[in-house]
């Protein structure tokens, strides 16, 4: 059986998470709470973060990007035309791209400061950081979403999916960092259609499900986070 | 002719030009003030980041680890026994893991710092944050970097080079952050002995010579900089 080291609002988890759903792999969810920083975890991973991934036959895999290129590389053929990595070196120079941007950029931008201001610290310790939230981070950080959402919209313009003609890394990336945003109730959805319609068909994939039903002690997600139709 | 959109103290652009080095492709470098945002560039990358890296036959490739996966795609199995990432999947895993690590991790803590205080403030106009460096974010940095200079001698105890056995896109990555902070003489060399032996094979591959005749506009690098033997 596989395990996945995880945070249930911790982007790049959710990431993992879809992309196990999309190989139909069953993992079991281990939640880590990656600032107690603690000893057995940090000898999977020495850099302390989530997710790591783990299989009978594989030693302690860390890292979102780490973790996909592994699970392509020992069962991407046998997925087919549903191969989440396309076969030509351009398409999938395109498709790492977009994953560095959204699971990169966006979540240095966005993500990370909604996440660790309104979810991470209020179960740290205060000498670790733990407390109120930062409002001029959270302000950012809603700021800086319109931005990816405008620049989902625009790659919709000529594209099937965000990296072209099939799902990809892609999708699930930009996807897994709205999903945390959202459940906190930060996504203006009504910005960007060409967005929002984009997001309706990764949500509506039964990889997804497990997230919708995702649910923080004490943190009741937004009204429309489990909506299909929101 | 490939071309590389770079700067010389951008640490993500030396690996790559290590990278080229150790392939043996010829490319016409071409400096990238990337806080410019120069439109040409912007599309180029819209992350708007060095390195980028493209060739005839390809288009625009941004990002060191999306060119590293690309050049082993286009040209890894010609490299024989000097390929710079293994063929097993958890070899694979842990080169990726090492270079997340010091292009990620080690850039966010140390070289990021280094090279944006001591180098790019000078650049930059004043209303796009250019000015005197913020002593308290060197300060963090020469601090952070001991830690990672631990690490890398703490690999080099049980292996030929950081990854394994043989040298790989780890090693290339770890130099490429270091050389930059030596550029500037913020690496404490004489705290660990494996980590500096390490540094002094890496240093005196052929396909470092072009990094040590690097040389910034009004900005001499530190006394051993070039010294194989320093």
């Amino acid at each position: 059986m596989a395990t996945l080291f995880h945070h249930p609002l911790c982007p790049h988890s959710r990431f993992v998470r879809l992309l196990l759903g999309e190989f139909g792999i069953d993992a079991t969810l281990v939640e880590e709470r990656a600032f107690e920083r603690r000893t057995e975890f940090l000898i999977m991973n020495p850099a302390g973060t989530t997710p790591v991934f783990q299989e009978e036959q594989s030693g302690a895999i860390p890292g979102a990007a780490v973790i996909a290129e592994y699970l392509d590389e020992t069962r991407g053929l046998a997925m087919g035309d549903r191969r989440l990595l396309p076969g030509d070196p351009m398409g999938r120079v395109e498709v790492r791209r977009l994953v560095d941007w959204f699971n990169g950029k966006m979540y240095d931008e966005v993500t990370g400061y909604l996440v660790k201001e309104k979810v991470f610290k209020r179960f740290m310790p205060a000498e670790l950081g733990g407390g109120a939230p930062d409002m001029a981070a959270i302000r950012a950080a809603r700021s800086n979403i319109r931005y990816h959402l405008a620049y989902i919209g625009f790659l919709m313009q000529g594209r099937n999916w965000l990296a072209g003609d099939r799902l990809s890394w892609a999708d699930l990336a930009a996807a897994a960092q709205l999903s945390a945003a959202d459940y906190l109730g930060d996504v203006p959805w009504n910005e960007n259609e060409a967005a929002k319609h984009w997001y309706a068909r990764v949500k509506s994939r039964p990889s997804f499900r497990p997230l919708l039903a995702d649910r923080v002690l004490g943190m009741e997600p937004s009204e429309h986070y489990a909506d299909l139709d929101f």
